[in-house]
């Protein structure tokens, strides 16, 4: 059995390494040694875990050497450098880039959604975008009572999920907005602040964005339904941590929105919040608000007259936690429950690493940008 | 000919009231004498109009006497018990409240959309609420390429479109939260810095809010498609001015990117803004935004593959102008040069005014609310 695993978390100086390794403390899994690591530009900085404060290092092939188990929390290219590096020891990775999701070699996990396809992975997990997340933890239970023919999806996001600058950008920009000053532009495009901002990643020649085809294409993946009809609209608005989803789903078969709540309610990782006539419903801020919780918070659901079988819905959560490290931390439990470090399963993660670097694409070269936030 | 007409505004201190005296200003509407009117509370105060300073007046039948025009921008109540009053002296009103807008006797017009329409008013003309304005704005010219089949709307609200009241709010909040001060709630149910509020006007036991009913209903109406398929989520964002709106809809026959932006281009009002390789889109705030301008911009048009023939895209425009003040001083521009104040239509006017109080409703009783921003 394990006493404690070597943990190494790529990207650790930025807003979601930083929540995986709270959430590690908070859920006490078993670390026994944590080793934050970052691009060269970061290292140094100490980060705090346990009480104790860990100098970043920088990631290199020897630093994630003799790591039972990696958390990239970096950029995509990060990812393809040094994830092979982790999988070909034996260690595994749970990678929060989008690198590897639609690599048909490397499971997309949400854990209560999907868990079961973690006993097929080759030393790489991929967590999926973190708003398709909140979305498939509602649309899984949804899709037990009925046929998904169809989902339209509209998103509200948080400029948490583009990372600790652009936190900074909102606050800062804000400020002088209300001085009457001129918002100083860096991060976004445009102004975030008093906005909305419709370009979340860049734009594809079809007209999406990398965003929007992502939520697309995971949601499929995730669900196991390969040509599910799906359309997003992913936007940025000034709010810090919390993103919302306003969901409209077609079904095959009649759902009441009884029937909805009660099969949500009954999901683990989601909480229903949905009393209109006591002004109940989720919101990302705020007391009760998703920001800070683990929880998928879902409301607002009823009938769409304008198809035969068809809810709108309402979905918040805490893009940073659920829609990233609690997400990730929870791929590591599964894997733990599934005896992934037992004595039994290291022998067969050993065995399994040398044909694994073929099928997920050997390293390249080393990649910018490892602090970034992406997902 | 008409040399000027005695104008009324009705609401004339809050937003949308002042909004309406600045583009009748603006576009040079032939006023000879304007009359601004409000609730009891608000009389007293001074408005200005062509740079004079005019006391606003309580309202009052003696108010309205001998009126040629008068825009009401106050509450459903206010506009129950005195458009009948303008309406039986032969005088119009344009009304922004939504009490009349579903009555079969009274116009609901956007000049672009269904201008023809005002050949029919009986005194009252019934301006539609903000959201409704910007997306028929675009559905209209699209609609003539290939018939709408279904609509899904989410939208992204300014919080003008409540008041001043919520734009001092939404000010506070700001500044509050940005002091890590807890944020003083008063005139939203929740806070709105930062946040997103999946909940304007109030609950129908549908589930759907009156703001989304009243998308549902006045776009059929408007349209002239009582059966039109549409489903919408309304939602308040930290945004002064400007609402914002993801659209998907679908077709009933083929309608390329191209031609939906050809269509839209040559749409009077409508301004297309559709480059995303060049990061160009429509925006709510900041130079270029919809802010202060009277076009409805749209773009982020693209195919949507879940059905067969369908388009996302996304329209801005001011809540106030357009949505509001614009359209309504459109109406009455549009009137004027169908002759309605024609020595010739002066005499129709007044002889159809008699039979219109039947069709419209009595007056009732005085209502409260006269400055709200209700639309």
């Amino acid at each position: 059995m394990t006493r404690g695993l070597n943990v190494a978390v790529l990207g650790a100086t930025g807003a979601v390494g930083q929540q995986i390794m709270r959430i590690l403390e908070e859920r006490a899994f078993p670390v026994a040694e944590l080793r934050p690591l970052a691009s060269a530009r970061s290292a140094g900085q100490v980060v705090s875990f346990r009480g104790k404060g860990l100098a970043v290092q920088p990631v290199s092939d020897e630093a994630l050497a003799r790591v039972d188990l990696a958390f990239f929390a970096a950029s995509g290219e990060a990812s393809a450098r040094y994830a092979p590096v982790v999988a070909k020891a034996g260690g595994v990775v749970i990678d929060k880039s989008s690198h590897y999701r639609m690599n048909p070699a490397v499971p997309l996990v949400v854990p209560e959604v999907n868990g079961y396809d973690l006993n097929f992975h080759k030393g790489i997990v991929a967590s999926p975008n973190c708003s398709t997340i909140q979305m498939v933890m509602a649309l899984k239970p949804l899709s037990q009572l009925a046929p998904l023919k169809r989902v339209v999806v509209s998103t509200y996001q948080a400029v948490s999920g583009t990372g600790r600058d652009a936190m900074t950008e909102l606050e800062n920009q804000t400020a002088q907005v209300l001085e009457e000053e001129k918002p100083t532009i860096s991060v976004y495009p445009y102004q975030i602040a008093f906005n909305a901002l419709p370009h979340i990643d860049s734009f594809d020649v079809s007209g999406y964005t990398g965003e929007e085809l992502k939520m697309i294409h995971e949601t499929r993946k995730i669900l196991g339904q390969p040509g599910l009809a799906i359309t997003a609209t992913t936007v940025r608005i000034p709010v810090f941590i919390g993103h919302s989803e306003s969901v409209n789903v077609e079904f095959g078969a009649p759902v009441t929105p009884e029937q909805a709540r009660a099969a949500l309610a009954a999901f683990p990782g989601v909480e229903v919040r949905d009393d209109p006539s006591h002004l109940e419903y989720p919101l990302a801020a705020g007391p009760g608000g998703a920001a800070g919780r683990d929880e998928v918070l879902v409301g607002r659901i009823r009938r769409d007259q304008s198809v035969p079988y068809g809810l709108d819905m309402w979905i918040v959560a805490d893009n940073l936690r659920k829609g990233a490290a609690t997400n990730a931390v929870q791929i590591a439990e599964t894997l733990l429950a599934l005896g992934q470090w037992s004595e039994w399963s290291l022998g067969r993660a050993e065995a399994a690493a040398a044909a694994a670097a073929d099928d997920l694409g050997g390293a390249a070269n080393a990649g910018s940008g490892l602090t970034g936030d992406e997902r």
